[in-house]
């Protein structure tokens, strides 16, 4: 039987507060900070290693954690989720994201159904569905082969899909499993529809229509603009458009598309690259094959979260350093720095995942809360981010915990030895020389010229970003921000904070305002 | 004659931190919202216009910013730089880039030229040799067209040109100035270089490489790549290359490209675009003209930042709100949301602009300071923004002061009509709801749909995103950022905090390493 306490309740929380505070440039010195580089790693899924040795941590701090992942039960909370015990407090929803990778606990039955077979069955008829428009079986009504993908969806419908395609793009054309290119329509910015419709050609397009409940405007906005388009080019659309929706959605089984596939209420939508939103567009560009490979990657990294103990459970220990950082060393943004362009637009997904998940002022019984929550998530791909925001990250006056991601080998292959050594070798001497320098320092008289270290951070470390390892890198996250969740004893799985725009938005339109309301539109021509 | 002062030592600062804070949600409530949104209000440049109704300011606090833009002498302070004296103490030089736009003031002499006169002649020839290209009398070795033109640069020489060229792709197609096709290759990081090169036809590629001193690591590397990429292909790359440099580097006078453009050591790298660093590629791919737009509209905008009147210069305004956020209100970040996908990367740019110039702890002296300094900033095009990190921004636990930046005309000229309204009326429609659903907040009994609201915003509202509006957004942040500098007593044209990485990244290639840098190195395999 699990509780849910607030964080400031619980007496380990306390021992937490309490532990002397890591003088980071001080122990990354020398060959103790060598020490710590090889003591505190952990190992995760598929090849990856989460190191926190720049981390401002020691053993008394890590010890003070494991008892407060004991007293809170993050583990027990875990297993009540994957079990399939009712978790969003908000929306009074299962919470079955898992079920889309394995069966990590016991069956899972909803809406009369065993929730894992659900998830593999829609799976298995995007697998079919592929595998025909690949070989030409399905076609479009002249009969040839659908050459681009088209994802219409917006946020989680969006982000996770489109980050995890562009961080497989080169890795697939370069393993020879690239099918189809893949584009992607959100915003209901009218620009968005038209600049990608002007791109591709649409005669051998094939459109992905994602939306859960069937209604999100933007995105059926963004069909209409679609059918327009091929309307205009004297095109069928329902013979160019497949649907990923809940079984109950008015799309589930309209005649306007050639097939629909489903999710349901118990996936969140930034919770859903590894359900049918990310299964039908990566399917079809990579093929079913390499998206059963990220799942299997997801499903690693799902298991080693569930581990009790702290120090063997990356996404746990990730998690409550995390917490640490914002609750008692009080920093209010993390930045995420991938060294890998491949992971160009990972960061924004997991902006959306892990504020809106967690970025809440009450707990999950709706109680107002006496301690900060999520952080500000942002970040931009190294080396890139070097020559940009890091003057900042080193010497500006606050202290921004940052998450390092970096891999041994590249993507493409190829490379060239530029005064003695790769690009690759480039890449990663810059990260491992930006952990140094965030966390030493290095003194000088010239103040100018003074860095004063103490700025926290870890990395994560691969092989290749490759479909199984992007799995577990992804799971890692989803895990990561579930157990901060679990932590600050908040509902991670709804969004309240989004609804009041849209009822506004509605009233806008419909010329029911008044006040700062009605002057706003009128300053936009609405 | 201007001094120099920290901002804590000004008699007006005091006032400013005495001046009693506005309650947001109880100002903008009602007819007094509506009388605030037209108030708070001041033209800019190109038909834009600065809205700060839901800003957390009244009538008190401007006159307090007043009091203090003059007594800090801001004004005076541009008239400074303008005008050519020395600014950048870090670096002792000179900071000039708005004389790419126009002269403002004085003409300035520099290493023997007329600097304006300088900048006008490097446009000129870039025009000259664009407007060949276009005319097909510049050609590969084959005699043919070139169709696409490629950027190699990182930081300053990519952020800036790039999120101008993604501005005004669509809006160039529509208007039938659009050239050449333009990509650009920035990270170290081989899998960017190659996947472009991949994307294009190197046969009809055109590439720009961009590096001031010559010596840019990444952009050489990127270089090395490129050339082996066309020596691989058969072709010459010395016909595939031109170079924008300053005139002292070794690139300089080098026979590997077919011309070189000069900037020079008084333009930051952040503050390019206007130079030869943007004027090179957007030349090429838009025509010179629409370069020039996009110069004048910038003129504009640094006129009015030239006015010594606080609530008639909106880029004073701007800066000195944001500082009184950050120092008075102490939030810690500014997140800028377009709502147009043209500006899909604007926000990248911007966070480049702001926190590489004050992102710093010292003083123009190099004296410690006792107040902070530049914020983090991020953000993402809206409406898909609201589908991502929204949540935290209304619910959140901190306070994140907004940016938006809104338009009441799309770019492509096609729109929908869905329940009564077109895509265009919807986007505007968010923004508008969302600005007072931050401001105003919504109680609710149920404390997880309820909403504090004072959560301030500003807005910034054109026609449509053009080359002169665009001008003149970019010019309005730079001069922005400057004033916030001046205001904070910070040199914003150096970044010594990018130093430090580079000194460790190379003894990391070079394998002199010991404690923790070895550590790590072994990790990554270097």
């Amino acid at each position: 039987m699990v509780t849910w306490n607030n964080l400031d309740t619980l007496a380990s929380w306390k021992e937490v507060e309490n532990a002397k505070v890591v003088n980071l440039p001080e122990v990354m010195a020398g060959e103790n900070g060598a020490d710590r580089v090889k003591k505190y790693s952990v190992p995760m899924a598929e090849g990856l290693v989460y190191n926190y040795a720049a981390k401002q941590v020691d053993d008394t701090i890590l010890a003070a954690l494991a008892k407060f992942a004991d007293e809170a039960q993050l583990a027990e909370k875990f297993e009540v989720l994957y079990n399939g015990e009712m978790v969003n407090t908000g929306e009074k929803r299962l919470v079955l994201h898992h079920l889309t990778r394995a069966q990590l606990g016991d069956a899972v039955m909803a809406d009369g159904v065993d929730k894992r077979a659900f998830y593999v069955e829609q799976q298995q008829k995007i697998t079919e569905f592929a595998n025909k428009v690949h070989a030409g079986e399905i076609t479009n009504a002249a009969g040839e082969k659908f050459t681009t993908v088209v994802q219409i969806g917006i946020g989680g419908s969006d982000l996770g899909p489109r980050a995890i395609y562009l961080a497989l793009e080169n890795w697939a054309k370069k393993n020879d499993t690239f099918k189809m290119e893949a584009k992607f329509i959100s915003n209901v910015d009218p620009d968005d529809a038209a600049a990608v419709l002007n791109s591709i050609d649409v005669a051998h397009s094939l459109f992905v229509l994602v939306s859960k409940s069937g209604t999100t405007l933007e995105t059926l906005t963004n069909e209409s603009f679609v059918k327009d388009a091929l309307k205009n080019a004297g095109l069928d659309a329902s013979k160019h458009m497949v649907a990923v929706t809940s079984e109950t959605s008015p799309l589930a089984k309209s005649s306007d598309y050639l097939a629909a596939f489903f999710m349901d209420d118990y996936i969140g939508g930034r919770y859903s690259s590894s359900s049918a939103v990310g299964g039908a567009v990566l399917s079809l560009a990579f093929g079913p094959e390499v998206f059963a490979q990220f799942l299997d990657g997801a499903a690693a990294a799902d298991k080693l979260a569930a581990n009790k103990d702290l120090l063997q459970n990356p996404a746990m220990l990730d998690a409550l350093i995390g917490v640490y950082e914002r609750n008692v060393l009080g920093h209010l943004c993390t930045a995420v720095l991938p060294y890998s362009q491949a992971l160009s637009r990972f960061p924004a997904h997991l902006q959306q995942l892990d504020m809106e998940s967690n970025g809440k002022s009450v707990n999950r019984f709706g109680e107002p809360i006496n301690y900060v929550t999520g952080p500000v998530i942002f970040g931009e791909p190294g080396t890139n981010g070097q020559h940009s925001f890091y003057q900042l990250l080193h010497q500006g006056t606050d202290i921004i915990p940052l998450q390092f991601i970096g891999y041994k080998n590249n993507q493409c292959g190829s490379d060239v030895v530029i005064q003695d050594s790769t690009s690759q070798q480039k890449l990663n001497a810059n990260v491992v020389a930006q952990i140094v320098a965030f966390a030493c320092g290095k003194a000088d008289e010239n103040h100018n010229k003074n860095f004063e270290g103490g700025r926290p951070s870890s990395i994560i470390i691969g092989e290749q970003v490759n479909p199984g390892s992007l799995g577990a890198l992804l799971s890692h996250f989803e895990n990561k921000v579930m157990f901060q969740g679990f932590a600050w004893n908040l509902n991670s799985f709804d969004q309240e904070g989004v609804q009041l725009g849209k009822v506004l938005a509605k009233r806008v339109l419909a010329h029911e305002t008044d006040g700062a309301l009605k002057a706003y539109s009128e300053l936009l021509n609405i």
